[in-house]
């Protein structure tokens, strides 16, 4: 008997672009991005249904300026949202045409479009020859704050949200502030929720920041809203590079508050409430808890609840009423962790702490609080 | 218009045992493989149909073992071998078990058999929760040797051999030599090749010993057999280790040689040729061709030619006639890259040259001299 260790670092970077017409000829990000080599370059761009709609020169745009440095690139469109990470055959249907276009693992696949598009493509990049290029352009508020500068790529398995998946950086992000004009005003709020999340459990002075800057942050004020971008996106990307585990192998989780009450509710509304909606509450309630159990102080829970209704969003919804499927919600998330349940609540404004036990009755009376709060 | 450039290492490590019995409760390689942990331990044990079949109380012991530590473990027969790959939902079979076993990212995948099998099996681990923790057995000589000590992870996608896969380092591998007693002498032969190919590109040292062990190895004289084994094992994880691109995102590129031509022959014999006996044709092949166009002398190919036939192959096959499908090979392989062609020959024994133009008169000229030498 002898035994042997393997042992070995793997480097990974990328670059995340702040920008605006991105495929415009004048902008120089891609040529950037894209280096020149022996092989030809290849491209298949996937843009998400909504975005080529509202914005209807945008694959013909991207086109126009890969031919000058690309052999080919394919366009193809896709319906985005949540039902592309239910669509039993997509990542066939993803293979299928980086096959079609003669893609190698130096090749690049381009996703234009909100989170789920993002992670549906992301795994059809990342398990075509083990791992083509993926450039990611994400449309949303959402996801060019957060999921869009992440390493995560997932789809969902028979009604199990993100289980079949695969941690893999991307090539490059390109943030697009012009993108994010295709949203309504509603989706482009929608994803300042999970800003103040990052500044709730992470980082106090962001949250002052966002304090500060409240009232043009709930009119959406452009510019206001991409530094909040520009900033949250930083602090995941500082999270990722410096956390020790960024393919979460440990114990390392990624950030997240009031998420388990959020997915449950969002299933419970039949998707009426938006994902951000959904968190919004989720914090709402998991800020509460926090104060219920004496983790942090009432004027600090206060002051979060404040902070999230006056950026426009709701801290109660009718489903909260349905105690029960609400609760069954921890198992689900206890079940998700793999048997130790782990939640974060806050300890006071940008300082978390991890809990593994949920005082129940403690937990239906702040249900009932945010019930008749409403 | 900012960016950041986002940098981060990922460090992995695993171990690998060489032992005898691991099932059996004196052995104690799986005791110290598995951590103990606050979380339950859960295992899906996969045991290729043909191992079950020539060990029929494997996967029994394996349950006994694991029962003393792992709260569950869920026991998978399936059929291996290349149709393993090719089988349109078994991944998400594998998934619904894992989903069914109530696998964490932290709980264990056992794969217990030959190439195909872990290269399956281990694709469906390291998507599901974006990566559950792979234990390999291989149960080749191949396997235990060359492909169960890497890191990718693999099926064929629409006739594209390995086209869906990812790169995903196993938690543990345990080479059992009981296990490849239940493989017939052909296909304990089988995976002598590409040893012998690893030493014909790398290691100078170890195809002398080849040499000097010859007829040892040509009788499949057991003790002999293991130190190729590990010998070929540990070689396979130095480059890994110290290569410095694991994950293949540069050039770098796995050991290879001769492997071109050997994908076609096995095709187009309809897989009559076993995959070692195919590499050890396109080897023969490939070595030709290196001294044909100079880069090595005529005494090194014929030294490697004689080993080749000593280990007891054949180093010609009626399919060798069949040129214009042979040399389609070459296009597929440059196609399989992503432009650039790139095909290792022999500078010598023991150093390899990568070539980037094929001289298809002088290939031409080298497939007629190996199927008149049968």
């Amino acid at each position: 008997m002898s035994s042997f260790e393997a042992k070995f670092t793997v480097p990974f970077s990328f670059p995340v672009h702040f920008t605006r017409g991105v495929f415009s000829p004048a902008n120089p990000v891609l040529n950037e991005v894209i280096p020149r080599s022996e092989e030809p370059t290849r491209i298949l761009a996937v843009f998400e249904k909504a975005v080529a709609t509202a914005m209807p020169s945008l694959p013909g745009d991207a086109a126009a300026l890969c031919s000058s440095f690309a052999e080919t690139i394919d366009i193809h469109v896709v319906e985005g949202g949540e039902p592309i990470k239910n669509r039993v055959g997509f990542i066939g249907e993803m293979h299928r045409a980086i096959d079609g276009a003669k893609l190698s693992r130096h090749s690049y696949v381009f996703a234009v479009g909100g989170g789920a598009l993002l992670d549906a493509v992301g795994f059809a990049a990342a398990t075509a020859h083990r791992g083509v290029r993926l450039i990611r352009f994400p449309t949303t508020t959402l996801s060019q704050a957060d999921g869009g500068v992440g390493v995560k790529n997932a789809i969902n398995f028979e009604g199990k949200k993100n289980f079949a998946g695969a941690f893999a950086p991307p090539f490059a992000v390109i943030n697009d502030f012009d993108f994010i004009e295709s949203l309504s005003p509603r989706d482009l709020r929608a994803g300042t929720i999970e800003a103040l999340k990052v500044a709730v459990i992470k980082d106090r002075e962001f949250f002052e920041w966002i304090q500060a800057n409240v009232l043009r942050l709930s009119s959406l004020h452009r510019p206001t809203l991409h530094s909040l971008i520009e900033r949250c996106a930083v602090i995941h990307l500082k999270h990722i590079c410096s956390g020790g585990d960024p393919f979460e192998s440990g114990s390392s989780r990624p950030l997240d508050f009031g998420h388990w009450a959020a997915h449950k509710l969002e299933q419970l509304s039949q998707f009426r409430l938006r994902h951000g909606e959904a968190v919004a509450i989720g914090m709402a309630l998991d800020t509460l808890y926090s104060a219920e159990i004496g983790l942090c102080s009432a004027s600090d829970a206060e002051s979060v609840h404040a902070l999230i209704r006056y950026l426009g969003f709701e801290t109660s919804a009718p489903e909260l009423a349905d105690t029960a499927a609400l609760l069954k919600g921890i198992e689900e998330f206890r079940e998700h962790l793999g048997g130790r349940l782990t939640v974060t609540m806050l300890n006071g404004i940008g300082t978390a702490q991890d809990i593994h036990e949920i005082d129940l009755p403690a937990m239906k009376r702040c249900l009932e609080k945010l019930r008749n709060h409403a």
